[in-house]
């Protein structure tokens, strides 16, 4: 629902720091966003200290100038709760607010991201500021959202939320005796008696560093605490959540997502969030597929609805290694590709560049010369013209999609915890594996959840589902044997929600479903590889082969060579009307594209527009509305055959279905499909 | 000696952890153990929690019945004693049990390897366990061992190691100008006036991390830390050991070691241990040598007696970055290399797959799927039905060696923490040189410690023997001037036992006896190489050049280039009856190979048999009988032809010298030799 | 002026630690000594446990018998004051003297460099002793200089270094209003409301690693903590010098420093220092020119005038990853470079070489084996003879330099704590690749500061300016203006003296000087490259590209390709009577000979004598004596022209204009200019 059913515009603005200047910039600030086609700021975001300047005293008159500024010039404002970093002071006054990190050291005040989620002064003076924020801006009727904090994220590792850890057990597992169960503490006799003795789970105590990662002893407790920590920053956002709901029950709040971001379960996150927003800053050896898979990732913790690209940079981040630049038309480009995926508001940050500390050179809509003349301003504002010229034609759209991916942050967790059988098996690579094949076919695709229904697919890719969670199998059982696709691949099945092995051979609870028993997993050392022929081509089995032997299933391809020579590697089982597959694992792009064209066929997903690689087709459908959006992530021009008849939505000219169109370098398309029926 | 005399048969079995499971599992187990040969548990390793669930109570009804069920079953124990990671109540309750670790940060509970070793309360504790358990068991006339907690290792700087550390240095140097003699604490003014002010080296004191390792700035003091922390953790031992020979003065006592590990100087604990046992994981990167100098290893530090391989894996680690498989056959090569080496019992860690924490992905006899005809069951079966087959056709044998290494965990230690000359430098690459060379060549070696006798041997070879310790050299020169011949290395006779150098020339105490003056060593730059022909053939001089004049040695070959072309690289020095050479330089397998054929050529070293690369040929000597291992390592079959009649061992057949055999990939002999006087 | 005018030999010795030997060695290194030609000696560098023993005792009876026997034997002495490290009992009473490190964490006794520089007990105690030792070693007339302390360096994290930190920031801003503006608190709410909520800037507060790099989140707080901590060492000199100059105060104060040391600004030091001394150890990959850069940048600090080459090591270090030998010749080419470049003494670390810890396998004047007949001390005597004969000839002599190259510390450490735009934008690198044209074309270079003058130079290189502070673009206007050419690159103008960025456009106050604005800046990936025409020649451009517009200025190339193809790289902008150029990126070194080239001709920068690569041509000019070092650092012998009639200082021969001299291997000639007028 991104900002609401209220907005008939695609908002686009950023983030607008206007206490880093004074206030005769401001109303160049007005002058230049107005100019850009600005209609939404983003503001508040690191204001604690300024607003709480001790204790016991708020002061709220500089926020007010603002406030009435934007109004005054129209904006929008989606309201932040400036708890992203809390003030000097009350870190002075009040250590149980500063964080303690992996090694048992604890933090001093500085950086962002530093207040620790289990603090009762973090809590308290979080949660009252959100209240306040929300009783003395009730009545700007241009607040279209609240945003808590900012960028939530990292982890603690103090005292209080050694004691919260403990408590949250206790409620949920009850005995002492099920906490032994589930943490496997038979093994090395690390049984408690008692809740007081649990210790969470750092360097001090279960976690080791090696292969340049930081790895546990104890995956079963590593999990509670990774489960147990982004529960407590959500119990943060929800409780300035419920505060500013007292005062403006209309008003959506949300927070700003980062994609995959691995400690915080924004499947849970979601549930708790009116809309999703998030911050997309794609490296540059990122893919088009990679970057479109987070938005459809954030598209789909929240139902499937739309969101709001809350911060992309408009030419250049400051913190990657080599901050290159956006080249000419890119961030046009990355901006309309966040709308194909579900993107309902274009957002920067930042509006102005800041001239100190440590984003000082991450890109803005006005830079350091302050000028409407750069390359930069000028892409914005052109882009800026064109989103007001679309109007609402695609807002609050659907995808189309009758695939889905299976996405799970417990698994990614539980995963990549385990010791063994290979550190580089990696719960990404997997899902971008099968993601990517189908991206490049421009097959729409949800990301889906465990819990969420899979009525509406045809096919459904759960790439290394390493943990079954209860229920999860069952739910599966049923899409097959009621005649759906299911796919997944090696090393699945193998552990419960605990991360406890599901015994009698892997791939465990899904083994009927699948028809196969897969008795060992060989994983390959750096360089190695195996091979199968599929369909008559020769393709690499890399990482991690299962050895597998068919119960009811039937092999499509087998080993080529080492002492599993003629086992298979793909599988596929008819249970009830549906199939499953299974592949044993991991191959090349050039595997997934062949593997899911047949998987398509043979569930009759719909077939999609034939592009050019690198140029990318997606829809979006709104009402009776379908929007195709043509992009072109090539360096040079390319041309694309239309598939139905079009209009144009930024110039109004007229397609044919077959008429050829020229997609320049980094171009797009926006095309509004016309009833031929 | 292992498990001792009165074993009669090739003990089989591995570490058994039913507390992990449920009673009716247990049945199961015992009988697939029975189905596939196993005669032997390790029980109650990891079991102290279990044990003594609080201060004052002590637990033993689940061991009871687990003793009961296994003797019941006709299965020899091998009975820990449980103290290899404490209970977590214990931690919380008595904190001085938790380490400290390199950057004095104190853990928490948590791992194994987790108790101090100067900990009041671990010695109280532990001790007490390990005579509690003696009493109770010491009816179980199935005890043919016990098992002194597990894998020794890691190190601790609290304040109780602090303070013992103290103590013992007090004890070992009497006063405290002798302690800055030794410490040579003149340099950069760290001279000690008392006693308390000497602090443990770590990375808060002396040490500090460059060039991806902890370097020392004082290595006087690093060195008496590491025999500290070795001889700290063998009063653990040694304390248990007192508790259980009160009780059972007749059963053997033993701790599992763990082949080349640095920070235990298993020379000096295994002269209190009854035999030796340990755990041989080698890396899929190992060569068959490595392997097997490992075991010549440990059979070496006790008295050259037979041991027990207590630990490998039947088929899989979890905790390598990449957990290959053991290939069909290959659990059987190595189980037979290491009792050619001496092992006279083969154990697995384990038998039953855990389902929980950071092994649940480690093989194991019995795996997840719980069944008898995996690929690893079946091997593991044939494999101990041979074993019964053998008897005790080996058991106590021993290596006929006439040349042995010399190895030195001082050297080792002191040579490491050298600052200078190259970080290349490193004693195992050196000790690898030379035991390669033979072992490939099928000549047997031993691994001597300093203080073994030298008598029976030909030749000696101390390769980068860098520390010369009070009286080495005496017996060297009787050595050599008894007709023995004596080969050591670059950078050899620098320092004394204190690691402080010995004045007036390298190599110090050994100069006479090779009869040269090295004046300068020449650190080479990483791909930096020189060379120098020997016996026709040019070989490369790698890492490190001495710069060397001869004063009574001849010059067998000079280097190539460079400054210090023509300078001697290789010398020979008569010496009394014998000779003493000098290899002033890294060089390459080539080299070793030629060098040392020419070495036992001149010894009069038996001649050993021929066999096609990565084919060994070992012996083993039980009484009268002399038994051939022959085993290919090598991915392809092999042919060899018989230097003598034998019998086969696994199959009676009798084969005649000069019969050709061959022997498949993975592929094991064991012949006995037939009389033929 | 170096040991100062009375001071008429080139001084000749180095590290000497008796006090680490029994007194009957002393009177061997006497002899030896002598043979070598030493004349002084450095005494007392790390005695101060042996001093001090105790709070109250001091005991000076050893150091009386040392100065006693140099004095008799004609040494003279430069005169350590021992605070390089304290004594373990003074860190054990008085713990406030250790240092605390970036993770927070206190350290123990150990190493050195290891004094808290804001400890009162250890400002308390150093001065003491500098005191003690001049009042009673002020009657010996050999004793040259004094030198404070060792190699200050490191940093401290501690409770007393936070103190001091806020009081300095109070007397340096007044107001914690301008402390805020200056550290920009208003970016993530950082606002201080009091000075004692101000933290230390290290891993427990603002900086964090990442890119193997410990980086800051507020530069601005980084960069005065970096200026904070290099005036606190500043101070401790300053308390000893003090003390010294208090009953010494005709004899010169110096400290050893470390050339091309990041943490302490030694432009500010040189002020307080009677002299400049410094320790120069060349990593084998150094080329000449590194060498010689940071003998000119040592010289550079203290007005141009000569310097002591205080430490070099005689042969080989200890604490490289490889310590390879210094070749034949090699320590000879290396002190003639010194000297050609201001050196007017040549000592070595050490005279003998200890036989414990760290150092040693350092290399030694008198080495292990205590010979006088080893390569290396055959070599330092030949130069020690040839030392003598040269007299005073060059003592005091300047470098004629018509051009100077700019070194900041402020601009490096601000430079490259700058999060973005590339990790690989390194101020060394920059100066280096200026640098190197020009010493690799003979052409004599000064290192300046931003406060020296200007006059003397025709042309000022300013690589990487990135930091302009208040008066600086004022300078350098007039120094334009005036007909100076000023050349400056890539990322240059952009902050203020508190890495504030300056508001209107790139290249912020450089801007009307260089006629350009510079829009954005396009950082290159690894492996990434431009390029551009330069006089016909094609040359790349890597790591940044700066996309430029001309204001005023000339474009003298423009890049080839990418989006910003045909933008300006290279400019030139006629400012008053001189030229500013601008080089937009970083290019390869025959991009830098072929550009200085045409600058230094342009300036008419005096041509230098021309001399094959590899072969250095430096000049020395002393009253009235002009003297040429010529420097063969290849490896093989080379042909040199002479361009004027010179003498052979070494061995009287006379050479007219034209004549070749071959200059073998690391060889060297000093000529001295004969008066052809």
């Amino acid at each position: 629902m991104a900002y609401g059913k209220d907005i008939k515009e695609i908002l686009y603005g950023g983030d607008y720091n206007p206490e880093q200047w004074p206030q005769e910039v401001w109303e160049e600030d007005m002058r230049l966003m107005k100019k850009a086609h600005i209609n939404i700021v983003t503001l508040n975001t690191f204001s604690w200290a300024a607003l709480q300047p001790s204790e016991d005293r708020y002061c709220f008159e500089n926020l007010d100038r603002i406030m009435d500024l934007v109004r005054k010039n129209g904006l929008k404002v989606c309201l932040a709760t400036a708890t992203g970093a809390h003030p000097a002071w009350m870190a002075k006054r009040h250590p149980d607010i500063l964080r303690t990190d992996r090694n048992g050291i604890k933090r001093k005040f500085g950086g962002r991201h530093n207040s620790c989620p289990n603090s009762p002064s973090y809590r308290k003076y979080a949660a009252k500021l959100a209240g306040l924020l929300a009783k003395r801006y009730k009545g700007y009727e241009n607040i279209v959202a609240w945003h808590v904090s900012n960028e939530f994220g990292g982890e603690c590792y103090c005292e209080n939320c050694e004691q919260a850890f403990r408590k949250w057990l206790q409620k949920r597992f009850g005995t002492i005796e099920e906490l032994n169960r589930v943490f496997y503490t038979a093994f090395w006799g690390h049984t408690f008696y008692s809740w007081d003795e649990v210790v969470l789970p750092n360097l001090q105590s279960e976690h080791f560093l090696a292969d340049g990662m930081e790895r546990s002893m104890f995956q079963g407790i590593t999990l509670e605490y990774r489960r147990f920590m982004s529960e407590s920053m959500l119990e943060c956002f929800q409780m300035e959540y419920q505060e500013i709901k007292k005062e403006m029950p209309d008003i959506p709040v949300t927070t700003n997502l980062m994609g995959f971001y691995k400690p915080l379960d924004y499947q849970k996150w979601a549930k708790q969030m009116d809309f999703v927003s998030w911050d997309s800053y794609p490296d540059p050896a990122d893919t088009p597929a990679e970057t479109a898979l987070q938005h459809d990732l954030m598209r789909g913790i929240h139902k499937q609805e739309s969101f709001v690209l809350m911060e992309q940079t408009p030419s250049v981040t400051n913190w990657q290694p080599y901050n290159r630049l956006k080249r000419p038309g890119e961030v046009r480009l990355l901006s309309y590709q966040a709308a194909a995926h579900g993107a309902d508001a274009i957002q920067f940050f930042q509006i102005r560049q800041s001239v100190g500390a440590c984003e000082k050179f991450h890109g803005a809509v006005i830079g350091h010369a302050g000028r409407d003349d750069t390359r930069v301003f000028r892409e914005l504002e052109q882009l800026g013209r064109e989103l007001g010229q679309l109007g609402d034609v695609f807002l609050e759209g659907h995808t189309p999609a009758e695939a889905a991916i299976f996405f799970d942050w417990d698994n990614w967790w539980a995963l990549e915890d385990s010791a063994g059988p290979s550190i580089r098996m990696k719960y990404l690579d997997a899902v971008k594996d099968y993601y990517t094949a189908a991206f490049e076919s421009n097959i729409p695709l949800d990301i889906i959840g465990m819990e969420d229904s899979f009525d509406s697919y045809k096919v459904i890719i759960a790439p290394l589902l390493y943990m079954t969670k209860t229920g999860i199998d069952e739910r599966i059982r049923k899409f097959v044997g009621n005649g759906g696709i299911f796919v997944t691949t090696y090393f699945s099945g193998i552990v419960d929600g605990h991360d406890l092995v599901v015994q009698g051979g892997y791939p465990g609870r899904l083994r009927d479903i699948l028809g196969i028993w897969v008795e060992e997993n060989d994983a390959l050392l750096e360089g190695e590889e195996n091979s199968f022929v599929y369909k008559g081509t020769l393709y690499p089995a890399r990482v991690l082969c299962d050895l597998m032997h068919l119960e009811h299933a039937k092999a499509l391809s087998v080993y080529a060579k080492d002492f599993y020579q003629n086992m298979p590697v793909i599988t596929k089982n008819q249970f009830g009307r549906g199939y499953a597959y299974y592949v044993g694992t991991r191959s090349d792009s050039g595997f997934y594209h062949k593997f899911l064209e047949d998987i398509f066929t043979e569930a009759k997903v719909a077939e999609a527009m034939a592009t050019p690689k690198g140029v990318e087709a997606a829809i979006r459908v709104a009402d009776d509305r379908e929007v195709l959006f043509l992009m072109n992530h090539n360096e040079g021009s390319e041309w694309v055959v239309l598939n139905h008849d079009y209009s144009d939505l930024l110039n109004g000219k007229e397609y044919r279905k077959g008429d050829p169109v020229e997609v320049g370098a980094k171009g797009v398309f926006l095309f509004l499909k016309r009833n031929t029926k």
